[in-house]
C-alpha cells in the first residue's frame, strides 16, 4: 500500500502532463508526435501538457532534426528528460542492514550507502535519517533536489511508521512493499516497458511476484495478490511458514533449501556454503537445487498459464544461487507452459540490495504523478490509454 | 478472441453513452445523480448521453420520486433498461448437440431450443441457422429486434466460421471461447457485478477460468490466460492431455474423474454412474471425487493468492457432480489461501447447457458497445473508469 504525504511539490498538473512525462521518462527521447501516438492524445494536447514541464525544467527540446524521409515541414524536435532536475532517495530496511541510493528522474542510480543496524541501540527511523543525510551530503544538487523517500522494507525487519520517517527527514516519504517496488521500477524503467501484462519474481530471502495487467499493479480486492511463495506446488510436501504443504516457498526460499541442505549433509551449513557444495558437485545438494528450481518452474507455469504475461523476470538475491535454479526453471517452465504461453521470455537476474533501494526510490519518483496514471497506464500500448479514448 | 462484424446498429455513440448505458444494464433503475457518482461524469454529461438512449428505446424513465430525506428539489426519475427494446441469440455449438437461447437486454432467458448434432449429415452451420430460426420464430418480436448472434463452441467440436454463421443466419455474429463468455455474462449480469478482481472457473468437461482485472477481460499477452485446466497442483501425478503431469485437468476434468473410477472400480462407469456410486457411498470411488476436490482447491488457493479475487464463481456442470466435490473443494481452499484472500467468497452453482448458451448471447449484448467499454469498466468501482478521470 502507498501512502503520499501531499506537501512536495509536483511538475504534474493533470492526467496529459502526467502521460506526457511518463512517456518521456520511459520512452524519451521521443518526438511530440510519438508521444501522441502513444498516449492516444492530440498534438496540440501534447504541446500543451508539455510546456509547462519544459518551464518546470523536467522536460527539454532536444536540438530539430529534418525528417530524412520526407526533407519537409517542421523539423521534429524530441523531447528529452531533465535526469538531475530532480533527485529521489530510496531506501531498503532489512534485519540488520540499511541500504540506501540517491537515484535521478530516470531512475539511474548516483550515490549509494549502506549502514549496519542493531548493534547500538538508535532507533531505526534515526538510522535512516542519518543514512539519507550521508547520501546527500555528498552534493550540494542530491540537497537541493530531493524532496522524496521511498522505503522498503524486508520481512525480517520491523515496520517503520511513515510519519516518523517524514519527520525524522524532512521529506516526503512513501513505504511501498518491496516486491510490488521492484515490479514499478521493472515496469517503467526495466523489462517491463511496453510489456501487457508483466510478472516480475525475486527469489531468494523473500520469494515474491508482482504482477501488471493493463498497466496496473495487481494489488488484491483483501490486499493480497503475488503470493507466489505461497502457490502450492505439491499436493502435500515440505511444511511452509504459512501452514500449508509445498507452497513454492518450502521449496525454493532462501531459508528452505538451507533447511533441506542441512538435512541432506548434516552439517549446519550456510546458505552461501550450500551453494559452494552444490558448485563443487555434491549430488544431493545438487538434488535440493533442482528441486527448488523444478517449484520455481511449476510456480512460473501457473503465472504463464493463468494470467498470459507478455514477459517475466525473475531477480534473485545473491544467496538465491540462481545459478544452480536455472536449468531447472526454464526446463519445467518450458514444459508446463500451455500453447501460447510457452513463448513467454524469461529474464533471469541478479538482484543487489541497491535493487530494492533502487526500487524504493522509483516508489518516490512515482510520487510525482499523484493519480492513476502512477500505474504507468502510458506503458506503451495503445490499449493501456483508454481514459484518453 | 471476439470478431464483431461492423454491420449492425447500435444505440452506443461514444463512451459516455456506453458507459451510461452499461451502468443502467447492471445496476438499474438508477437515478442520473447515481450514473453520475459510478461513471464520474458529471451530470449534464449523464444527461446530455441518456438523451438519445432515452429517443431509440433503450432506457426509459422510471415516474419521478420525492426526495425522501429533503423533500425539495427535482424529483430524481430513475433510468431503466427496456429489456424488449433489443434481443440477442445465443448458441452453444458442442460435440454432438446445439444449445440456443433467446435473451433480453437483460440478460434474461426468453427462449431456449435443442438440436442434436451430427445424425443426418447436414453441416453444423445449418443446423445452426435452423436453430436460430426456430428461436426467433417464437416470436415476431423476436424476430423483428434480434441482429446479434453470440456462439460459443466446446472443446469437443469442430470449429465454425463467424463468416459462414453470419451468412446463414442473417445476423451480425461474435465468436468467443465459452469459458471467457460466461465470465462476461457473470461480470455484467451476476457475482461480477462490481467486484475486482473477479475469477470464474468452471468445471466438468471443460476445466476453465476467466479472469476479470481492473474491469476487464484478462486476455494473455500470446493469447493464454486462465487455463487454470493446465496449472500443476501436483510435482508429479497423473498424465494430462497437455503432455505435463499433475494438471488440475488430470484430476478433476469429468474425462480424468471418469477414467480414475473406472481404474478403481474395474468398470466402464460412466460420469453419471460414477457420481451415483459415490452417492451410495462407495469408499473408493468418493476418494476419487475427493482427491478431485483437493485439485480444484489448490489451484483456487493459486488464483487468489496470486490475483487476489474479490469473489470467485465455480460453476460445474452436472457431470462435474460438484456436491461431491465441494468440501474438499471448501476445506482446501480455506487452508491454502494465504493471509487476507481467505475472505474471498466462493460461490458454487449449477452450469447447465443453456447457461454456455445464455454466455454466447451477451457476448452478442456485448457487441452494442464497440470499444473499450465492452470490457465493463462501468462495473461500480471510481478507480474502473480511469478514461474519466
Ligand atoms: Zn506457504
Ligand atoms: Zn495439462
Amino acid at each position: 500500500m502507498s501512502h503520499s504525504a501531499p506537501f512536495a511539490w509536483s511538475p504534474v498538473g493533470g492526467p496529459a502532463a502526467a502521460a506526457v512525462l511518463g512517456v518521456v521518462l520511459t520512452r524519451g527521447p521521443i518526438s511530440r508526435v510519438g508521444i501522441a501516438r502513444l498516449t492516444g492524445l492530440s498534438s496540440a494536447a501534447v504541446t500543451k501538457a508539455a510546456r509547462p514541464l519544459i518551464e518546470a525544467g523536467y522536460l527539454v527540446e532536444l536540438p530539430g532534426v529534418e525528417h530524412a524521409a520526407s526533407g519537409v515541414g517542421r523539423p521534429a524536435s524530441p523531447l528529452a528528460v531533465c535526469a538531475d532536475r530532480e533527485f529521489f532517495a530510496g531506501v531498503r530496511i532489512s534485519g540488520d542492514e540499511l541500504v540506501g541510493v540517491v537515484t535521478d528522474l530516470c531512475a539511474q542510480i548516483r550515490n549509494t550507502a549502506r549502514r549496519p543496524l542493531g548493534g547500538h541501540g538508535v532507533p531505526v527511523v534515526e538510522e535512516v535519517a542519518a543514512l539519507v543525510g550521508e547520501l546527500l551530503g555528498a552534493s550540494e544538487e542530491y540537497r537541493a533536489r530531493t524532496r522524496r523517500l521511498g522505503v522498503s522494507v524486508s520481512g525480517d525487519a520491523e515496520p517503520v511508521p511513515e510519519a516518523l520517517l517524514a519527520g525524522a527527514t524532512g521529506l516526503d516519504v512513501t513505504l511501498e512493499n518491496g516486491v510490488r517496488a521492484l515490479t514499478v521500477a521493472e515496469q517503467w524503467f526495466g523489462e517491463g516497458v511496453g510489456a501487457s501484462p508483466f510478472a516480475l519474481v525475486t527469489l531468494g530471502a523473500e520469494v515474491g511476484c508482482g504482477l501488471v495487467v493493463d498497466g496496473r499493479l495487481v494489488t488484491g480486492a483483501y490486499g493480497v495478490a503475488g503470493e507466489i511463495g505461497h502457490l502450492p506446488v505439491a499436493d502435500g510436501g515440505p511444511r511452509c511458514r504459512c501452514g500449508g504443504r509445498g507452497c513454492l516457498a518450502a521449496y525454493a526460499s532462501r531459508e528452505a533449501i538451507t533447511a533441506a541442505c542441512r538435512a541432506v549433509t548434516g552439517r549446519d551449513v550456510t546458505p552461501e556454503a550450500a551453494a559452494a557444495l552444490a558448485r563443487a558437485g555434491d549430488e544431493e545438494v545438487r538434488a535440493v537445487f533442482a528441486r527448488a528450481g523444478r517449484a520455481v518452474g511449476l510456480a512460473l507455469a501457473a503465472v504463464v498459464n493463468l494470467v498470459g504475461p507478455e514477459r517475466i523476470v525473475v531477480a534473485g538475491d545473491e544467496a538465491a544461487a540462481c545459478d544452480l535454479l536455472e536449468h531447472q526453471i526454464r526446463e519445467t517452465l518450458a514444459a508446463r507452459a500451455y500453447g501460447g504461453a510457452s513463448q513467454c521470455p524469461l529474464v533471469l537476474r541478479p538482484l543487489r540490495p541497491e535493487g530494492w533501494a533502487r526500487g524504493a526510490a522509483v516508489v518516490a519518483l512515482r510520487g510525482l504523478f499523484p493519480d492513476g496514471p502512477i500505474d504507468g497506464r502510458w506503458n506503451g500500448r495503445r490499449s493501456s490509454f483508454p481514459f484518453f479514448r
